[in-house]
């Protein structure tokens, strides 16, 4: 059956496995080639091209609930269930998108972008069938890593305390994004290497048979339950929450998954299966990366594995900028450690953790235990950087607020992807985190708009006292080293930069946007005052009250949420201080963006540098 | 040695095991006596008496860290490190506060007031410990719920494959607050009843006496180490984490404790020492308590046990008020189900519970996961209602944002004790909750300024599609059952009173300060108009302007963070719609607030309805 054909699930439960086999080649063919031309999740897609089909064939989707956690791998479920035609459009604006999505499909039963959340999902689809007297079956797939993470364990100890039935499939490749890490970990090493369903296997094909020869059905299936039951070993790590287990399970073997998902079907309570999978299965590149790099990609060549990405020259990314410059800071300073939520790749912190590996501290996907963490590292002397994304710091929103907030302790939060995102969508863009930080006591939220002021603003972090959160954007940026004792900058100060001819009109605004503002101003000899508000907290309230005092038109230009940002900060200061001013507000409306690329995405929400543009030409 | 003269830990070590048995009697009872004037966390402190005195006993703070998780359970370690002279202040306003607190004392070495921090934070002094290349011991003390929290596990996991030498008291009373949930525990049950230290006493003892005898400290060091070692078993939970585990030993028995401690004061790497507590021990009332009832308590008559709070007549707590409502609720709509996060005391959920058990879940301290689980039983048609303290739904951020919000779900969350709360103080203070959700799309927030508002608002939140926080305070509240058919409230609308005489001034408030502002300007016959914002989002945008229309001094008047809160929307509404209007606003400054009683807390942040009036009188 060619994969273009397939309308849903019930297209392939007709074949029988040497056709699945060969469905299994052409999805992976295909997910190489296409992602080679999109751009997305390919590793994680390739490893489970055999354990989504067995799950598909076994499973009746949408009835049976089968969901992915974090849900970057369900490319796989998106060609069973009808969108293989779709994928030209992956992740693209008005595309389908990078992750489970419930408009695009019945079949998309939870959405989800950040990890670990399938489990209290399961639990809640598991109870509600319960209540309603249905009887649907739960299907999680969780990854090794996203169990490792403190809701997943959360759930875990609810999940084997209510015993509902559900099939957790424990989705295992020995690694996240990049290296595992963490104690758990040898936890399932000891069962990656323990065997027990082979040595168990000839037990269940003795049962299956018993079943084919002719047995009623009912009592061929009570005969399956019984294999499962006494086949499961209680000694493993999920024993400790009251999970039975059964595995580990080849999971490129279609006839060992076929079979095994069709014995748990209809085991009582919670089971965990075990499927032992390959990130980057079948394709090279991808099989033998092991820092990372294959897990999210650009465009790339499908033959040579090369990036189709153009960095250009003399640029870095912002995660870089800052890594390099902390590794020059932690030079200079042995206090200075850095802490990674299992981000090493993404943040770009490997030179780090290669220079100075007894500072370097990977927690694993643990926002929450990694904030505390460098809290108590802060408050014991040491100067801890916690790099995290800025969608995933609101995992840790709690512990940067009674912890370090409170106790007043001189933790860096770099916070990475801040602001829109791209394709990643709704789940990934970092638009919260001004909102969610300016109302807690003691916190510096600064951004710079370059890379030299990226690189002084870190080193400003590391000789004051208070919680300092820097973000930075996705993407690249010029960059040059610079002195980074020529340090100049007073927290709480803005910049302001002014065309030859007076002004008419004042823009504030942060980030690389203000640099691409005056750039557009200079080509059209616009007439304006462009401000660099490169802290959010505190604001500059003496630079504010010059501008104010000007009595021309300001445009507080964002690029996040406007609900708690820079023009609220603004307009209570300014009503506090008896201000009377009305400010022209650009930035995010009350609403999740949706996925696209960055200029189609600011475009649509109308901040993008024309947008403003248009606006100031209203004034000028 | 009379508790009243111990200056420091210092003064405890001359002691033989029979004077610190006397000690401890004298400690319990000073407790039942100070905290019965006071009020305060009796159950718990009660039951860790000996575990504390053997503590510093045998290690050596404050260059030793010992320290409790939560904190609230530091009662005897506040006596021991020289405070029981200040115990008639505790948790007062100034006084010496219920948690621990760096200022108070250079022994109190980690501060909480959350669940599940103290392992972040013993990892971080363990590194930072070993990064300085110093010796001195780390030893967080954590008890069985706080252990299945998320975060906890995140940061076993991290502990387990550093292998940092640290000593984790594992404080086993086999309940949190009250009764505890979850797989784990029966986990930790296999091991309470395992005993394997009982059985392995006399080889320790042996390696003791060999020590004492004669032989060199080292050699007898090594003995006690390889004794130590060879007696730690690894079939536990911990092993799963790769942490050594010695226990369960006796929480009461001094003799055991001391002689422990000094073994495994030498241990290499992490080791779990299981302590066995009883909570409430000594303390009949306390002892036979499984509601969690004995857990916080205020005045009390220690000879009968009984409380001197006093409820007026016709009154019941904001949260009864909630519950209450919610079962009559539940009785039309079977949809309706209830959720904690191990807060069914406090958040007087047992009626819920005992009606409707099967709609009822407890899921131990995991707000992470509770929310999420809310967010999949709504998605699969479920009406959840999920009740959390504002402070502790902090945790939740996430999960509000990337799963409830942001698939528009109705999930009913309860914010129990918003604004302030009195003598917990600063980190239970519930005054970020409307500033932290806000900025979220598709959020309703809404707060009622009595219990008739209150219970038509839970009436209205399962007859509408989206996620609805309701917020009430920690107090009494009159309370009469109204039909719950007869809500006429639309969402985003606000209410007005009006004085007899025309306005002078307009006061915009929220909560049960709208009827305290009604009768005190009754009383003294102000001119006023004062509006019920009982919706922070959306807000009422037809009446604001209909006031701002009237062209009076108008006062927002908030009673939790001014940053991100009422006013920051009305302030943001008029800017975006050409409105020119200066407010006065009162609320809570950028700090975070103390404890000590709300009248004193209340004064002291000039949010009082005394300081309201004073700014009034200044218009009227």
């Amino acid at each position: 059956m060619n994969i273009f054909d397939i309308k849903g699930p019930e297209d392939i439960k007709s074949l029988d496995e040497t056709e699945l086999t060969l469905m299994a080649e052409d999805i992976r063919q295909f997910l190489i080639l296409s992602i080679a031309k999109t751009g997305g999740h390919l590793s994680s897609n390739l490893g489970i091209v055999e354990l989504t089909l067995a799950l598909h064939y076994v499973f009746d989707s949408p009835q049976d609930k089968i969901f992915f956690d974090v849900g970057h791998q369900s490319y796989v479920h998106k060609i069973l269930t009808g969108r293989v035609n779709e994928f030209a459009s992956l992740r693209q604006y008005k595309g389908i998108a990078g992750f489970q999505k419930r408009v695009e499909s019945t079949h998309d039963v939870w959405e989800a972008g950040h990890s670990s959340t399938s489990l209290s999902a399961a639990l809640g689809m598991a109870v509600a069938r319960d209540l309603n007297h249905e009887g649907y079956q739960v299907i999680p797939i969780i990854g090794d890593a996203a169990l490792t993470s403190g809701m997943a364990m959360e759930a875990l100890n609810q999940i084997g305390s209510e015993g509902r039935k559900m099939v957790i499939v424990f989705n295992d490749n020995n690694m996240s994004i990049s290296q595992n890490v963490g104690a758990m970990d040898e936890a399932f090493t000891r069962l990656r290497t323990s065997k027990p369903y082979n040595t168990i296997k000839t037990d269940l094909k003795e049962v299956l048979s018993i079943n084919k020869v002719g047995k009623s059905l009912l009592e061929g299936m009570r005969n399956i339950k019984n294999a499962v039951k006494e086949n499961v070993v209680d000694t493993s790590i999920f024993g400790e929450f009251k999970l039975d287990y059964i595995g580990p399970v080849d999971g490129h073997d279609l006839h060992d998954l076929i079979r095994v998902f069709k014995q748990v079907k209809n085991h009582e309570g919670p089971i965990v299966v075990h499927v032992i999978t390959k990130k980057g299965k079948g394709y090279p590149f991808a099989e033998e990366d092991r820092s990372g790099k294959w897990h999210g990609v650009s465009q790339f060549d499908p033959v040579t594995g090369k990036s189709l990405a153009m960095l250009p020259a003399g640029h870095l990314s912002w995660s870089e900028v800052i890594s390099n410059t902390l590794v020059r800071l932690a030079a200079e300073n042995e206090d200075i450690v850095a802490i990674t939520p299992a981000m090493i790749g993404g943040s770009k912190l490997q030179n780090f953790f290669d220079a100075y590996p007894k500072r370097s501290f990977d927690c694993g996907i643990a926002e929450e235990h990694a904030m505390t963490f460098a809290a108590s590292l802060a408050l014991n002397g040491k100067r801890p950087f916690l790099s995290i994304y800025s969608s995933f710091l609101q995992r840790a929103y709690d512990q940067i607020s009674h912890d370090v907030a409170r106790m007043h302790l001189p933790v860096v939060i770099g916070i990475d992807r801040a602001g829109l995102v791209g394709e990643d969508g709704e789940t990934h863009h970092g638009v919260f985190d001004i909102a969610m930080l300016r109302p807690l006591p003691n916190m510096v939220i600064a951004q710079p708009k370059d890379s030299n002021e990226a690189q002084l603003m870190l080193a400003l972090a590391f000789h004051q006292d208070s919680p300092f959160a820097i973000r930075y954007p996705r993407g690249n940026v010029p960059f040059t080293p610079i002195n980074l004792d020529a340090c100049d900058i007073k927290i709480g100060t803005w910049t302001i930069w002014e065309s030859e001819e007076p002004s008419k009109v004042i823009v504030i605004s942060y980030g690389p946007d203000v640099d691409r503002i005056i750039a557009k101003a200079k080509v059209n000899n616009k007439h304006i005052t462009i401000v660099n508000a490169r802290f959010f907290k505190p604001i500059d309230e003496e630079m504010l009250v010059t501008l104010i005092q000007r009595k021309l038109p300001i445009i507080i230009y964002e690029t996040d949420m406007l609900c708690g940002g820079l023009s609220d900060a603004i307009l209570s200061y300014c009503n506090d201080n008896q201000i009377t001013k009305q400010f022209i507000r650009i930035g995010l409306e009350d609403h999740f963006v949706e996925h696209g690329s960055l200029p189609q995405l600011r475009k649509a929400e109308h901040i993008d540098t024309n947008s403003l543009f248009e606006v100031i030409s209203q004034y000028d």
